[in-house]
C-alpha cells in the first residue's frame, strides 16, 4: 500500500457545498492500492469567530484586565481548535454521502503529539499505529490540522496556518509518497502574477528555494512546512481546489534539489514591503560594540536581517544599518534608545517605506554573475541599491518601495523568466 | 475535602456576557474545604448551527440522499460536541479573570464515557481519578455536557438535553455532596406558574415524586437525570441562574424521600397536553388478544400510557381504550389498522384533544380519599373523566384538552396548594 496527504485550506472548506467538492476531489484522486489522509482546516471565518469568543471571554477587549498569555493560551487553544473538528466531522459525512469511506480522528485519538507552547505549539510526534492501518483498509481518514495535543493532555494550537505543516507531519509518520496542498492558487509562480502578468507557473522547485520564497514572502506555502518537508524529504505539490475534479491539475511539485533535472539559475523573483530599514549613525568603533548591539535586539525578540556597516565621516566611529520587519521597527529603535550611552549611538533614523527584492535559484551555487545581472537591471532602471544580502542561492536587495513592481519585472526580464 | 457539582444550561452561557455573569455565580460559591465541578451546555443556538451544518452534509436536506443513522450519527457527535467545548474554554477564561484557577476538561481527558449509542448515548462511565484531585486543589473544573467517548475513543452525546444527566452523573462519580442545576425557572413549582398564579415553589421534592412530575411534562429536569440522582442518592437543587451572583437563591431541593419530614399528600399538579386516546371498539375477547395489541404496539416503539378494557355491548367482544403520545397516534392506529384481520378489531378511532392532569405526592402512600377529592373536585366543575391510572404516588386523569387549566387550577386548590 501506498499512501497520500491531501490538506484542503479555510476557503476550500468554506461552506458545505465546497467541502461536498472537496469531498469529489478526495473521491476522484481515489486508486487501489493507496490509503488517503486529507488534513483540513477550519471552514472560513470560524477560526475568526472563535478566536473573537475567546478574546472577549479572557482577552482584549471584554470586560476587565486581559488574562497573560500563561493563563489565557490554554484554554484559548480548546475553544479554537473545535473548528477544524467540526470540517472533519462534515467531511466525513461528505465523502460517505458519495459512497467513500471515511472517518474524522482528533488528535487525541490518533495521538499527535505537540510541545505546550499554547496557541503557537511545535509538532513533536505523530503517531500511525492507529490511523495507518484505517487508511490502508481504504477508509479515509480526515484529519483536523493546525492543532495537536501535548504530552500531558492537553489541546494546542500550532498558531495561525499551521495546516499546512499538519499535512507535511502526518506525510513524514504515514511515510506518504507525497503531500498535495490544495489551496487558491494552482501553483508556485516565478513571482507574483498580479505585478508580472507574464509569470509562469513551475513545475518543480526545490525545498531550498521554496523555503526562500516563502521566508520572503510569498505566502503559498508556510516556512514551517516547507523545513519540514525539506528534513523529512516529502515531496509537496500545490495545486488549486478550485480545478473541476478528475480534471488535469499539475500544480508545482516541491521536492529535493536531486529530481530537478534542469536547474535554473534564477527561478523566481520574491519581495516583501514588511521591511523597516534603521539606520544608526556616528557608532563607536570598538570591538563589542555589534555583538552588543544586535544582541539586546535578540533579547528583544526582534528578527534583524540585513546588516550593513560602514565607516562614518568622524575618527573612530561608524554607521550600522539593519532592516526589520516593519511591525518592529519602533521597538527596535526604543531598544537601542533605552542603551544609548552604553552603546554610544549618536543618531538613530527609521525608514519605514522600503522594501525587499529577491532573485531566488539553485542554479545560482555554480554560476557566475548573477548578481551583475541584478545590478545592472536595476540600475538600468534608475533604481538605487540600500542594502544587500546574498545566501548561497538569493540574492536581496533593499531599495524605496515605490519602485517594488518595477524591480519585480524588470528582475523577471533580466532572468528570461517571462512566459513567452 | 466536600466537593459540588454545578451546571448551567444554554440560556444560562447564550453569549460571553452571560458567561461572565455564571462565572460570578460560580466564584461565590466557592468555600474553603470544598471543590467545584461546573457542567455546562453549549451556547444558545449554537447546538442548532451545528446540527443544521452535519445535515446539510450528511443528512436531511443537503443534496444527495441522507445517510442512514449508522453512517450519520458517530460524525454527527463530532460535530455537535464542540458547541459544549466552546463553553468548557470560555467559562475557564472567565473564572480565570476574576481570579478564580479553573481548566476544561473534555471527556477523553477524564476521561467520561459511554456506550456507543451515537447521538443518544447513555453515560457508562465517570473517572474521577484525574478530575477529583484536581477539583480538591481548589482548581474548578468545566466538564462539557450531553457528550462522552466510547470504549473506542469515539466521541458520543447523548441526545438533546443530556446536560442535566452529565452533571448528575458526575455528581455521583465525584461523591459531591450536591448537585446544583441552574435554569431559567428559580424551583421546581407545585404546578405550572402559567397556568395557576397561586403556584408555589417547593423547598423540598422526593425523587420519586420529581420523576413522576418530570416524566408528565413539567421540564424542569429531565427524567433520566433524575432516575440517576434517584439510583446514586445524589441530592440535586433546581435553582436559578438569574438571580445576582451571591444573593439568597434557595430553589427546590430533590431528595430522598427520608429528608423530607412534612410528606404532602399532593405535592404538586402536572399536566401535558402531548397525549391522544386511540379506542379500539369491538375488539374479539379472547386470552392474548390485549398482549398481541401491545406487544405489536411495543415493537412499533409506540410509548402506552393509560389503557382501558370494557365489555362492549356485542357478546364475545371488549372495546380498549389506550393513550400515547400525541406525535406517535398515527403510527399507532397504522399499527393495528395493519393487523386488524388477525387481532380482530371492528371500529378505530383517534381522539387528540385530550389532555392528562395528574396530582402527585408521596403522602398519598399512606392517605385514603385522594382520589375521591380529585374526582369531586373536577366533577363540580363539570369536567368529564375519560381515562384513569394510579400509582402509588400519583392519579391521572385524561379529560378534554378544553378543560386542563381549569382542571389545574381547581385541583390546585382543593389539595390547598394555593399560596397564601
Amino acid at each position: 500500500m501506498s499512501r497520500l496527504v491531501m490538506k484542503f485550506g479555510g476557503t476550500s472548506v468554506g461552506d458545505v457545498e465546497r467541502i461536498a467538492r472537496v469531498a469529489r476531489i478526495v473521491a476522484a484522486a481515489r486508486k487501489p492500492g493507496q490509503g488517503l489522509a486529507v488534513v483540513v482546516s477550519a471552514m472560513a471565518g470560524e477560526t475568526d469567530r472563535l478566536v473573537n469568543l475567546a478574546r472577549a471571554a479572557g482577552g482584549e477587549g471584554g470586560n476587565g484586565a486581559p488574562l497573560p498569555a500563561r493563563e489565557f493560551d490554554d484554554e484559548y487553544d480548546v475553544i479554537v481548535s473545535t473548528g477544524e473538528q467540526v470540517t472533519t466531522g462534515l467531511l466525513a459525512l461528505a465523502l460517505r454521502r458519495i459512497g467513500v469511506p471515511a472517518r474524522s480522528w482528533q488528535n487525541w485519538q490518533a495521538p499527535i503529539r505537540s510541545d505546550a507552547a499554547h496557541a503557537k505549539a511545535r509538532l513533536s510526534s505523530i503517531s500511525e499505529e492507529r490511523l495507518g492501518p484505517s487508511i490502508d483498509q481504504g477508509v479515509v481518514a480526515i484529519v483536523p490540522g493546525f492543532q495537536a495535543i501535548t504530552e500531558d493532555n492537553r489541546i494546542t494550537t500550532l498558531g495561525r496556518g499551521g495546516s499546512d505543516t499538519s499535512a507535511v507531519a502526518l506525510a513524514a509518520a504515514l511515510k506518504a509518497e507525497r503531500c498535495d496542498i490544495y489551496t487558491d492558487v494552482d501553483g508556485v509562480y516565478t513571482t507574483d502574477p498580479r505585478i508580472v502578468a507574464k509569470a509562469r507557473r513551475l513545475e518543480k522547485i526545490s525545498y531550498e528555494e521554496m523555503l526562500e520564497m516563502a521566508s520572503l514572502g510569498a505566502k503559498v506555502l508556510q516556512t514551517r512546512s516547507v523545513e519540514l518537508a525539506f528534513a523529512h524529504r516529502v515531496p509537496v505539490r500545490v495545486l488549486s481546489s478550485f480545478v473541476e475534479p478528475g480534471a488535469p491539475n499539475p500544480g508545482t511539485l516541491v521536492c529535493g534539489e536531486d529530481e530537478i533535472v534542469e536547474k535554473q539559475v534564477v527561478s523566481g523573483v520574491a519581495y516583501s514591503r514588511d521591511e523597516a530599514k534603521v539606520t544608526l549613525l556616528g557608532v563607536e568603533d570598538h570591538p563589542g560594540v555589534a555583538a552588543d548591539i544586535f544582541g539586546r535586539l535578540a533579547d528583544a525578540n526582534i528578527n534583524v536581517d540585513m546588516i550593513v556597516q560602514s565607516e562614518a565621516r568622524q575618527e573612530g566611529r561608524q554607521n550600522i544599518v539593519f532592516t526589520c520587519p516593519d511591525r518592529d521597527a519602533g521597538r527596535a529603535a526604543e531598544t537601542i534608545e533605552a542603551a544609548r550611552g552604553k552603546i554610544g549611538v549618536e543618531e538613530i533614523h527609521i525608514r519605514r517605506d522600503v522594501a525587499k527584492v529577491s532573485v531566488i535559484g539553485i542554479g545560482m551555487k555554480s554560476q557566475v554573475g548573477v548578481a551583475r545581472t541584478m545590478f545592472a537591471a536595476l540600475a538600468q532602471k534608475g533604481i538605487n541599491i540600500e542594502a544587500i544580502a546574498t545566501s548561497e542561492i538569493k540574492i536581496s536587495v533593499l531599495i524605496d518601495a515605490a519602485y517594488t513592481e518595477l524591480a519585480v519585472r524588470a528582475l523577471h526580464t533580466a532572468y528570461e523568466l517571462d512566459a513567452a
